[in-house]
């Protein structure tokens, strides 16, 4: 602040004026006011963070609360480094077979691109945070961060490497504006593969029976699914990677409406249902708007919007009951069903939607078809390298905690610790976690008498 | 993001300035730089539901979190939906006789003004949610989605229409920068007919005695506050309607300075009145100085600022204690205190503290005089409108759950389900609440049940 | 929104062309981006107020839970108010010595500054907040409004007038962008001296053993990171004061790189350390290496940011451990080792790791010379005045709250209500509240019977 503040010192003149190095034009002012609105979509996506963090814990028991914050607080840390490192270069740096970019480390020679860059990462965290809520409370959190590092680092740099980065699907006519396939279902094909190798938690499926362990704390869940949705505005708006005063309200527009939308569907189609106006499908319902206009924000009308929304709320109530009961696919918050069924749903409504190449506004059906080679694409390439990276670190390593750490909790088994704390158990199955949560109490007076002992010795 | 990066990738640019269509001129970047601004106010104004749903869910007891969390996530999905279909044509639509507009009904005709929509639609949604707070913890969800309708639909875009939309007040110099009157005043007014419609809630006035039932996590209240603050400053920083660099800063000066009066005021007239800083009163202070200052944030100094916030704070203590033990009406989260009552100080206070048209900076009465009429014509406009609907909802069904349902709380007796996993009964009153929140499961477990049951007929 | 709204209707115009009262000009058009940036960074940095307040109450019992809320919003509400009467004055006034500025009371005189006074009042309020947390749970309420009173009115504009207001240690070339010392370092030494006035909490260090007090509610202390780092793009990013198109976005990579160093390092080295990944290490760790790069978040490359963020993790496992185990002093959140060690390590790292001066990049070791002159000269100051002013206030009357009201919590002591409605005793050390949290109703009603009293006499 301070070279700034000298200007500003000097006859108290307005702001701004003095604090250009040179004189501005309207190319610079351009050029500032789009990186103004860029910047404050990096930071409405960043800030998915916490909604994600909050939605993750507060729909999983609080035996687990801490090691799904730390997963969190990991994914976008690691993330973020990651795609500095190499993920930007394999994304957006130059290819020649359109496959995946070979330039561009640590942005060198694209010093440049350090908004664009700063915007990507936290969409390349997203995408990994998305298995954290589907592999809660049973994996282990070094496991964990093995899946986000190859997420980031090359799973997710290459896709978008192809929708976004110049690459083959790009160059076919792939629509995807914001990421209903790069990131959502890119996100939650990773879940289902880790699904499919860890396997249920205790006693969801036993004696026959589908049973639900319900989330502890659903209102802080419900503060992160409306952070989610706060944020998605920045997600799905800063897309437009320009200050466009036409196509930023549209965007903003369509956002707003397919949420909505998706709410009022997931609680009357789960009162129909389930002759109940569900919480957490209603909650899962705006996050379902969401990832279903991802791809479609900006070339859908308002209307098309509200309907895209509609279909994927109840898509969502009927996928998360089919993901449960039938696939047997343990996902503790849903979010293949969000992210993955949506994010499906709306990449393909692209190809409906679209008001310049939708089947629906007499584009007739190759956009649509477009869309689905994509989406078959994506799925090819996500599964077999998620598979064939877990195959792999199964062989070395058991990647779930052992059965007595779950029951015991995650919190307590990896981070000796618990979330809140209880003079008597209170939030359930958290009977076998400590009186005081004091890990770090008692690590801190061991070390300490540790140090003593060597002392004497 | 397709078409942009395709432009991004050759040659590596700078971003932005590739990203327009046409070559940007002075009378282009000024109409993005509006946009961005005001589309940074609409989020802001977002946000704010997600602070009314951790107020009220915090502010009342356990048991009823998961049906305020509906109702709030229900009121902006609604309530964006039907101000896109008929609100803003009503509100902003041209009229002959300037009492309601009448054509803009989806935007047709009007999709240039798609960016000053989707603030307005922002802004409806809060007032009707202002409404759920004070009928929390008796009223049916489906009669809380039919206030909403109505609400949204067409009483609140009428007030607006006189004040905002060119209307007969417009026309008289009534002066409401951000919406004291239209948006606090309206909804508040809608609580008090539909709290007078539904009673108090049982044992809220018991034994000649007034009983105060508090709510079950301050802290998650304490956030809501700060997260209503903080959308605050877009709810009255974007009603500039322009990146005005005097404006803006301005009006963030005034909405800060209330705020804080408002704080400092409840909290030192609450430990003057009743011996105690009382923390719901002092969070309510923020507000009262939120609302006090949304009529004049524009018109008034940081001095006279001040001043209406220490007013509300006090205002803020007094109207709360008299609606409660007075007048008796049963609102527990002081909505109409925090939005009744300080919509109208802040109202007047603009005939007060104008300084240009305020009493003390020599402006005259006659400013005061038309803030009084607007205040009176919204009373009457909104209490007859929403009784007459209210008497006429009554005379179908009863909007209010029966006495078992109110006892076993909302969220069982209306979603199967509870906030919070609780091994044994913890937060107050969820004594009849069953031991596991497994509404959904069961359902699902007797849905499967039943189709088996149909298989084997 | 009145006046704008009656020339949007006519003739249904896009936004904003209008809106301004004159043409717009590049020179006009500069100002208001500038202007809209720094708004933006005034807005999250007050949003950070919501992250202190949600990680003191988290990380510290329940039945001080309402205390440290009330704290919280009374520092940036007694804050805001002080600084426009006279800390702006102190800072940014003209001074004929270099040392404290004497002109601009009530912004007088100063009218135009207001845009960028109230991105300082956030700024000021920011480091009396840091104190909050170190002495929650035993400093009367009452004494630590003392301590904002004195912090943001005096000792902080002081310090800032000498790096940003064109005071000596600017002169020198002192480089601190957006406060590792001004803020962070200040705010942690008057939390220093106050904690060494005040005393450990009961039961801290007693049996000469070092106990460790748990938080109650961690998940919501994460939130509170989360919060604090997305505003913290605010912070450090809004204190570029221009939109700057290259600058703003190095800024934002910065700052999310090193926090995200700070958390691997802080989680990878507790691992190493305790045989844990931490979770409130963890936490601080974010933390740590976002107050690490606020000093030269605009002077380091991307790998400079990694480097300080890792140190500055490693750093807060030590130096809590330091702090709590050798210096023995009790400070609740580990703000002490967060804003003042790590604002220490930032400070200097720029002196290491500037691109421009740094000894790291061939810039010899005068710049980090000045930097550790600055850090000094800041400790001084701050030691001095604000061990001056505790010494006299203790003079009159006790900072601390007696023994009783500490064990039965400041809650019930000081607002005579608590935090969480409870049936039973959930949260520990909550077993001496009262069963219902109802002071408020106890109060009126005695108030009621009293009046009755009074009239029956």
């Amino acid at each position: 602040m301070k070279k700034k503040i000298g200007l500003l010192m000097t006859g108290g003149l307005l702001l701004g004026s003095t604090a250009h190095a040179q004189a501005p034009t309207v190319e610079t002012l351009s050029i500032s006011m789009d990186m103004v609105w860029i910047m404050i979509g990096a930071l409405l996506v960043f800030f998915m963070h916490a909604g994600f963090a909050m939605v993750e814990s507060g729909f999983t028991r609080s035996k687990n609360s801490l090691n799904i914050l730390m997963k969190n607080f990991l994914t976008i840390s690691i993330g973020s480094i990651l795609y500095l490192a190499v993920g930007y270069a394999f994304m957006f740096g130059s290819s020649s077979g359109g496959f995946i970019g070979t330039e561009g480390f640590f942005l060198s020679g694209r010093e440049g691109d350090i908004g664009f860059f700063v915007f990507q990462a936290m969409f390349a965290a997203t995408c990994a945070t998305i298995i954290s809520g589907a592999v809660a409370e049973r994996m282990k959190l070094s496991s964990y961060i093995l899946i986000t590092v190859v997420m980031t680092a090359l799973i997710y740099p290459v896709v978008g490497h192809w929708v976004w980065g110049g690459g083959w699907l790009s160059e076919m006519g792939f629509t995807d504006f914001a990421g209903s396939t790069v990131v959502h279902l890119t996100g939650a094909l990773g879940a289902v593969v880790a699904v499919r190798f860890l396997g249920a938690r205790l006693g969801k499926y036993s004696n026959g029976k589908v049973n639900v362990i319900s989330g502890h704390n659903i209102p802080l869940g419900a503060l992160g699914v409306f952070i989610l949705w706060f944020g998605w505005f920045g997600f799905n708006g800063g897309s437009t990677l320009a200050a466009d005063p036409e196509l930023i309200p549209h965007v903003i527009t369509t956002t707003l409406l397919s949420a909505s939308a998706g709410v009022i569907a997931s609680a009357f189609y789960s009162q129909l249902r389930y002759k109940r106006v569900d919480a957490s499908l209603t909650l899962n319902g705006a996050l379902a708007g969401l990832v279903g206009i991802t791809a479609g924000t900006g070339d859908v009308s308002p209307i098309g919007a509200i309907i895209i929304g509609i279909i994927a709320g109840v898509i969502l109530v009927e996928s998360v009951s089919f993901i449960d009961r039938v696939l047997k696919l343990d996902d503790p918050v849903g979010a293949i069903a969000v992210h993955g069924v949506c994010g499906i749903w709306g990449t393909l409504a692209v190809g409906l939607f679209s008001t310049s190449t939708g089947l629906f506004y007499g584009g007739g059906a190759s956009q649509l078809g477009i869309q689905a080679i994509g989406i078959l694409a994506v799925i090819a390439w996500t599964v077999a390298t998620v598979a064939a990276f877990l195959f792999l670190v199964t062989r070395f390593a058991s990647i779930r905690v052992t059965k007595e750490e779950e029951i015991s909790g995650l919190d307590f088994a990896e981070h000796g610790s618990s979330a809140y704390e209880l003079r008597e158990s209170v939030f359930s199955d958290n009977s076998s976690a400590p009186e005081f949560g004091t890990g770090l109490v008692h690590r801190l007076n061991n070390l300490g008498s540790t140090k003593q002992k060597a002392k004497q010795v």
